[in-house]
């Protein structure tokens, strides 16, 4: 297949077998794999569209190939996200070489394709709006001669149908652009696609959030988790409480993220079909938000006395609730998305059972000695604050465990065990919509190819009814910040994350971890041409190695 | 002190206690290290000296600071190794920036230090030679005001002291260039210091191994070990056999190292007082070879026919040993090292045993069923090949296993088992000049500090008498190919080598690991300034983060 040129050379050196001289410990994860790397039938699409066919006709992109607004479409000249993604793409194809046209009137070749022509079919295009956990993502693309069409309801889906192009151009041998007949229906399986960068443990320099914005875009992911704040730092320039950052940050300049970079973040996302939601965890991982609130936190004792740290945030005060009221006041209007993440996890009690006036408060309430019950008090008066800004919420898993009481709306997140388990068979049981993070924690790392154990997860694998399992809207890849900043986070998170990437889009059934394989040696080439440095899956080569270090 | 001073903020943001947020799997690794960061009092030095005495007097270096040949040097400003290497440190000094002198008669500030001045004590400084195992680095340093004095017999311990220097020079709070009174003596505990990279499962772009050997100078390894050929790939563009390149490499011309490469590399390396010391691995690890070089591999045989694949160098034709002879001719002659890494590990027999003419070599010599004496018989020739081109060899340690007869000055390289064990014993108790690998396989990766295990190691920790232990001369790191290349290699060798670095450097007695810890976040940060995407050990940050991806 012509397609399938660009390749020819991949598969003639990957074909190889050979040992990999280590010492004799745990190796299955290396021995296992020996890849055969042959061309996918699929080329090298990832995520796998829901329904493909590629004939084996092919086309060239001339130099005056280009991407256009179809006519009759709800969305034209003055829509920002198309006009910017055409500028984006036709970098991407072309490779930022500067080619020139050859003038309107000269004539298309035969095997020529001339334009891809963007049609957004629904009245509203959505171009100024927000990509919500609701939007229509699907596109339909037809690749035939003398033009390509992408047709799609809203721009979410003609954003993905332009990746899914770009994915389809390849290098014939002489290195002319090349294009085969397509015929592309696609959407996603699971609306919340989602990556978890965590800025508090490392500051993410905000060029590093904008690439791995890039990145997540061209494996078709479309929410942003960030969880901005935690224990060791609180780089959040909170307009009401710069405090907060200016006593909590690692660096109250260097190190903080202001509402221009925030602006930026979000504005840079919208762009590429991405929700930004923030999460501000509390009322555990908060030590940083001390150090500019005074009173927030919990004092813990040592016998009688004050010991001079603090735990979680101190549930027994009103000044508590009034600043919660005021600072997600502001959360709300900062971030455009209908939802914010409130945590809720890991909240260690001893220092609320050390500190005498906690324990009065306990047995005024009648707690007895139950601290959960405690922690669901501050909870519940938090979802009701949040409420009131009209935002949904989301809260890791331990809340729900808990027995807080939730609003029919609110979505789960499930982190604990390394599998799909029976939590999410209770949460939806419970009616709740769910969010899968437990089996992808990539900053658990091996040597070998653990993107394999990633693509083999079957979210919807536990037991429930089918009411139960339409309750999973999605998952997220997280990347815990302990061992990753700019030097180091977009390599270990790419193409890992890729394989979590596809699990959430793509059908079902696919699941040949050989073909994804062979299609992802080559989308991970394709990242490291774009200027991504996606680290490598085994031994192999990039035709165009990494520029950078 | 003064002297930490510029850690003071780091000191007061990484004192925190928080938890970490991930599933109930293995975190042995992560929970016990919560850093409870303080400056050392020895600063960032890394890796250690072996004696210190830094005073609280403090200079600073002005615009005008310069290092200087010190009068009856016997290096000059001939001498490209110490003009070189003034210029690099005098820009990580002072960051590149441009400062203007203020003209030499400017009178210096009470407290300042005006210049380094550099003596090369002994009669051959060995400017225009290599460095060699048997090389003078030791150096003494003494920062007093008005100038500094570093003292070397060679320009090789002349460089470690520049590095010194400039790890002892910090910002006040004003920003100011300081250095404290100090006073060191200092030389390698082990005089091969090695890390192993890998450009056969990847390729690496020249850049990216100038890069590490850069930072290999800033941790004063000194051996560069290049694994360039196995199987996969065969990059090295030999002159004598250009088709070992043109048919075995990923891609003959973007994916080769040509001679005007290696030629760069070598030098780039000896301006840094390090050795580069090839592998070219035989007989198993060497399917490129054949692409090249027909009939040099063995045919394996499917039954009584050939089965189209070829197994290791073939050990009974006489034109193998030609070939052989020629090709070391030249890596004699192309790398100036004394030693050639000659491999010999992981020799697998199928392939011979499936072979019908090698089975009537083994009968013809009598060696029965046994095939390590048919391994033994090819590796004997390729030495006394070897040693007519006058050079040192070091082989894996199976080649000493076998029984092979070695020359008296052969270096065996331990590899297997995770720790230090028996076979530095056997290999020392033979008289043979050992060095140790089997701790540092830094492409095992996992979540957490392995680092310090790394750290952990003491090389001499096995049963044998002080002559044994004398004859451990070092040891190295190795990274691998199977998982790294330009994308992901250089955060994922630094610091983790650096701990290696300190271990074959200091003093055995340097075993603190929570100073160790201190001064190499410190030292992490600096690589970063200093444009290397160097990885974080645990949360933190770096007063200026790495500004690439």
């Amino acid at each position: 297949m012509l397609l399938l040129l660009k390749f020819a050379v991949l598969l003639l050196t990957l074909g190889l077998c050979q040992g990999n001289r280590q010492p004799n410990i745990l190796v299955e994860d290396v021995e296992d794999v020996e890849p055969a790397f042959e061309p996918s039938r699929f080329g090298s699409l990832w995520p796998l569209p829901q329904k493909v066919k590629i004939s084996q006709d092919s086309f060239k992109l001339g130099s005056s190939f280009r991407i256009v607004d179809g006519k009759g479409s709800s969305a034209g000249s003055s829509c920002n996200i198309l006009q910017n993604a055409y500028r984006r793409y036709y970098e991407y194809i072309f490779g930022g070489a500067k080619r020139q046209g050859l003038g309107k009137n000269r004539r298309s070749a035969p095997s020529e394709l001339t334009e891809l022509r963007v049609y957004i079919t629904s009245a509203d295009s959505e171009c100024d709006g927000y990509p919500s956990v609701k939007s229509d993502e699907s596109y339909d693309l037809s690749v035939v001669q003398p033009f390509a069409v992408l047709r799609a309801p809203k721009v979410w889906g003609a954003l993905h149908g332009l990746e899914t192009f770009s994915q389809l151009v390849y290098e014939d041998e002489y290195g002319a652009k090349s294009i085969n007949a397509t015929a592309i229906s696609d959407f996603p399986r699971f609306a919340h696609r989602g990556i978890l960068l965590d800025t508090s443990r490392h500051f993410l320099p905000v060029k590093v959030i904008l690439a791995n914005l890039e990145t997540m875009a061209m494996n078709k992911f479309n929410v942003f988790h960030w969880h901005i704040v935690d224990d060791p730092s609180f780089p959040y320039l909170s307009r009401t409480f710069p405090q907060l950052s200016q006593q909590g940050s690692y660096h109250p300049y260097t190190h903080v993220y202001t509402p221009a970079d925030v602006k930026m973040v979000i504005e840079f996302a919208r762009l590429r079909g991405i929700r930004v939601i923030p999460e501000f965890d509390t009322p555990g991982h908060t030590q940083s938000w001390g150090k500019g609130q005074p009173d927030l936190l919990t004092p813990c004792y040592s016998g009688a006395t004050p010991s001079g740290t603090f735990g979680p945030v101190n549930p027994i005060l009103n000044t508590t609730y009034d600043f919660m009221a005021q600072f997600f006041k502001e959360i709300s209007s900062v971030f455009p998305d209908g939802y914010v993440h409130l945590g809720g996890d890991e909240v260690d009690f001893t220092c609320w059972k050390s500190n005498p006036d906690i324990q009065k408060f306990m047995d005024a309430q009648g707690f007895g000695k139950d601290y959960s019950k405690l922690e669901s008090f501050y909870i519940q008066k938090l979802l009701n604050i949040v409420t009131t800004t009209k935002k949904g919420y989301i809260i890791w898993q331990e809340v729900f465990d808990n027995g807080v009481t939730l609003k029919p709306d609110t979505v789960v997140h499930v982190w604990i065990g390394s599998g799909t388990n029976e939590e999410m068979s209770k949460v939806t049981a419970a009616g709740y919509t769910t969010i899968l993070s437990a089996p992808w924690y990539l900053d658990y790392i091996s040597i070998g190819q653990d993107w394999r154990n990633y693509y083999k997860v079957e979210p919807l694998n536990f037991n429930g009814t089918e009411k139960q399992k339409a309750l999973v809207i999605g998952g997220e890849a997280c990347l815990w910040g302990e061992f990753v900043d700019a030097t180091n986070l977009t390599p270990r998170l790419w193409p890992r994350a890729s394989a979590v990437g596809e699990r959430l889009w793509s059908s079902k059934d696919v699941t040949d971890l050989n073909d994804a394989f062979n299609r992802l040696s080559v989308h991970r080439c394709r990242m490291v041409e774009r200027g991504i440095p996606a680290e490598p899956l085994f031994y192999s080569y990039c035709p165009r190695e990494y520029k950078g270090l």
